[in-house]
């Protein structure tokens, strides 16, 4: 049902061009997944992700799990049937928000309160973030949840250390996602859905290969690479990156969580990444912010107000093939939903866009040139 | 330029079909026009709007001439290329909007005020609901700003009193419409763009008369209704319409302004309305609120919660064919974008459906049928 074929792996990096087959299509790698959290990919329509090109999108067990619930997708025939988006879904196994959770303060009754967490090696205890309902996630329920959302890929669950965590508990909530791991890959038996490991370890490099080997071990359909881009420094990122990826299997693709920018969409390509989801082009875009090749712009800037150019000279999104700036600027200045709807699509475009030109370039052994002049005209340091 | 050719008059009531050519295209009259206040039709691209098949858009002369001001708008290219509905588009004057704004109360410099509209034989002077800056708006600088803006049909600037005006002052705001239509047609000279006057008097009857003479005369390419559907009864405003159209040519276009819900459409059509606009479709769907042939509903209802039908059971448009209710409940609940999306297109397809509909039932000779049939299912009573 699953499988991974390598197309071109390039002579002077990690970086390699794939094709990942699922049941509901295949993944050209490197990719770049929009995020849907709550089944949406925020102001689309799942026709206007397909024109964009988009070969999967993501979706949040949390969220789901917590409203309107699994059971009701399930009956309503799956994710794909229920969302109306027919390509590749992946579906986060809620592990992440949970411990997130941990690290905020919410409201519950109309009330700021600490949301607490508590971990227990059998699993977490949390309260909703919609009503303060307690709730208990194990790494059974997670795979039971996702086995009823029905995504192509799903994940196992595990827990995320914070980026400053001690090398202590860093080895704790490494050692309970193994043992997670291995519970989730017990559970699952749907044979339509490939179930990813995520190898965790916070920036400790023993800990990093211990996770990298244990999970390359239990020899899954893919491997993520989680608890990265979570506050640690980006040269610590892109170092614990090339770590972990000196011991993972190459017929695997490795899917690096909540990655990213452009810059490090390109880092993490030549260090050996083949998947990536990130909020970023869904969220700048709610504020009024668009990407071009020479960076990140604000179209609410004074400067925009009657210029008649598209956002991105040459683009070819359905926002820049048809709007001004000027008309733009107007719309997001008057909060009228089409500007952010128009920012979106135009971001979305533009990542997957880079993610195109940069499979052609490994294609065409010419990786580290795109990537240096794409760069530079960038602006490397921006988002740093 | 412009030409209203009327196709079919039903023998037992004023309903008639009709075909007005403007320079962007043909509008099938009774036509309902979607509302674009800031120059775009909210949530929706102008491609879906073409999709919906509507013919003719509105968009505000007082919002647009705030901001972004109508010489960037004209520097653009004007209205229909800086939106990118290349359709017909029909400007209202901003008389409705400035008369307004001295009905209500509105926030300047970030404190609650009254917003002061002085009204003067000349025009009127009024503070801006964004800035509190000062402005004077004249018939002649009404049309100069609609010239600008390029729409194919503009309004005269008129003064819209409310509902429960006295006879003196209705007739006193009459008057100064009826100058300042003249002063309109004076000023309008681009043959590209259709001026319509508009007809006021309140209820008061005689009023009602004299003004529909008074614009009949002017011989401009078709006429509006104003000042109805402001606060007055329903049996008021349609009798109002009755004693306005047999004063009306029958070789112009006539649009009732404001209006409406489905039940006003059947009742105006049927009393010799030709076009209409409101922004009912786009409001109601942000507040959950869709339409189907049996009356309003809420999708936060919580029986649609696993409600795996579509919107309306054989409905043709985008959200009806590929979402369920269930799915649209989810996005509403959870204030995603798409939700809004969906419901708006529901809204508006549903409207410019029913007036297809009305239209083949003319030709066919069976409007009283068509609309008995569809009042009995829909409940009369809904929004009286």
């Amino acid at each position: 049902m699953f499988e991974f074929r390598l197309k071109k792996e390039d002579t002077k990096s990690c970086a390699r061009t794939g094709v990942f087959k699922t049941p509901h299509g295949n993944i050209k790698t490197p990719a770049f997944m929009p995020v849907g959290t709550l089944g949406t990919v925020k102001t689309l329509s799942p026709k206007e992700l397909k024109e964009l090109g988009a070969d999967i999108i993501l979706a949040n067990t949390y969220h789901l799990y917590l409203r309107p619930g699994e059971k009701i997708i399930k009956k309503l025939g799956g994710l794909h049937k229920w969302t109306g988006w027919n390509g590749p879904i992946l579906t986060d196994s809620g592990g992440f928000q949970v411990f997130s959770l941990g690290q905020e303060k919410g409201y519950v009754d109309g009330k700021k309160t600490k949301i607490s967490v508590k971990i227990k090696d059998n699993g977490v205890e949390f309260r909703s973030h919609i009503d303060g309902k307690k709730h208990f996630l194990t790494p059974e329920k997670a795979i039971e949840i996702q086995n009823d959302l029905g995504a192509d890929i799903i994940m196992a669950f595990d827990e995320c250390a914070p980026g400053n965590s001690s090398r202590k508990y860093a080895k704790e909530a490494m050692d309970r996602t193994h043992d997670w791991a291995v519970r989730c890959k017990k559970t699952h038996k749907n044979k339509n859905q490939a179930l990813f490991p995520i190898v965790q370890g916070v920036t400790y490099k023993d800990l990093r290969i211990e996770s990298a080997k244990f999970m390359a071990e239990l020899d899954l359909p893919g491997i993520a690479i989680g608890g990265l881009s979570v506050g640690e420094r980006k040269k610590k990122m892109y170092e614990t990156i090339e770590i972990v990826e000196s011991h993972l299997p190459k017929n695997r693709p490795r899917y690096l969580m909540g990655v990213g920018t452009p810059e490090d969409l390109l880092e993490c390509i030549e260090r050996g990444m083949d998947m990536f989801d990130c909020v970023l082009p869904t969220r700048i875009a709610r504020h009024g912010t668009f990407w071009s090749e020479k960076g990140r712009h604000s179209i609410t800037n004074q400067k925009y107000k009657a210029d008649s150019k598209p956002l991105c000279k040459g683009c070819e999104c359905y926002c820049c093939q048809n709007f001004t700036r000027s008309y733009i600027k107007h719309l997001v200045t008057e909060k009228e939903v089409l500007g952010i709807r128009l920012l979106t699509i135009h971001n979305i475009h533009f990542l997957l866009n880079l993610m195109r030109q940069i499979r052609e370039s490994i294609d065409d052994s010419k990786f580290s040139q795109f990537k240096r002049k794409f760069l530079k005209q960038y602006g490397h340091r921006q988002g740093k």
